[in-house]
C-alpha cells in the first residue's frame, strides 16, 4: 500500500458538499467525473499527496444513496493506493479478505479499482486503486 | 490543509483488529498510545506519508463506544494535517464552521488537535491536527 489514495464521502446534494468542502480545505474541486456504471457523480479535491472524493447517486436505489438512508450522510470509503492491483488482490484473497471481484474494474479518475469486503475490514469499505497508465 | 494525517477507524477489539490491519496494510503496527482524557487506546500504522488510526474505546460510555454503539465499527473521522491549527480555527469560524472546542487540545501522538463538528462537514467528523515541535 503505497498511501491513502483518496477518502469517499457520500452526500446529498453535490454542488451544495462542493461548496462546504471548497471553503474546509481551502481550495475548490478540481474535477467532477459521472461514473454510470457505480450510479454515481464525483467531485474531486487536492489534499497535498491526498484527495477527497464527494459522491452523490445519481438514482434513488445506487449504492450511495443506499449507504445514505441507512447511516446518513458521512464517511464512505479508503482508498489505498498500490503498485500492481493484481498481485495485491490476490495477497488479500491469501490472508482471508473478501473481495468484491473477481478481477479489477474500471474507476473514477483513470483507475483500476477492487473493494475489500467491509465485513472483513471491521466494518471499513476500503478500496484499492492503480492508475491506467498509457 | 497538507495532507490526511490520518484516518480514524473506531473497532471493538484493538488486538484483533490490529491483526487484521497489520494484514491489510503489509505492516505492523508501529505503536499504541491511550489517550486517557479522550477514553481510548489508540493504534497506528504508517501507509507512504499518511497514518491508520485504530481506536478502542477504554470505557463503556466512551466516544468510541457510543459511536460503535450507533453505527457499528468502521470509519470515525478524517485528520488533517495544519501548519498553523490556531490560524486555520480562526479561518473556519470566520468561514461559519462549528468547532467542537475554543482552543486546540493536546491529542495522540504528541499533536495539538481540534474537531470540526459533524453537522457543519457532511456527516463527516473532521480532525485538524498539528504536530508539537521541540
Amino acid at each position: 500500500m503505497i498511501r491513502v489514495e483518496h477518502i469517499g464521502i457520500a452526500v446529498k446534494d453535490l454542488a451544495t458538499a462542493e461548496e462546504t468542502y471548497a471553503k474546509l480545505l481551502g481550495s475548490a474541486s478540481y474535477k467532477r467525473e459521472a461514473v454510470e456504471r457505480e450510479g454515481v457523480t464525483t467531485s474531486f479535491f487536492q489534499v497535498g499527496p491526498n484527495k477527497v472524493e464527494l459522491l452523490e447517486s445519481t438514482s434513488p436505489d445506487g449504492p450511495i444513496a443506499k449507504a445514505i438512508e441507512k447511516r446518513g450522510e458521512g464517511l464512505h470509503h479508503i482508498a489505498f493506493e498500490v503498485a500492481d492491483i493484481r498481485k495485491e488482490m490476490e495477497r488479500l484473497r491469501a490472508e482471508g479478505f473478501q473481495l468484491l471481484s473477481e478481477e479489477p474494474k474500471t474507476g473514477a479518475d483513470n483507475k483500476l479499482v477492487c473493494f475489500v469486503h467491509p465485513k472483513s475490514a471491521n466494518g471499513v469499505s476500503i478500496e484499492l486503486t492503480q492508475e491506467i497508465l498509457g
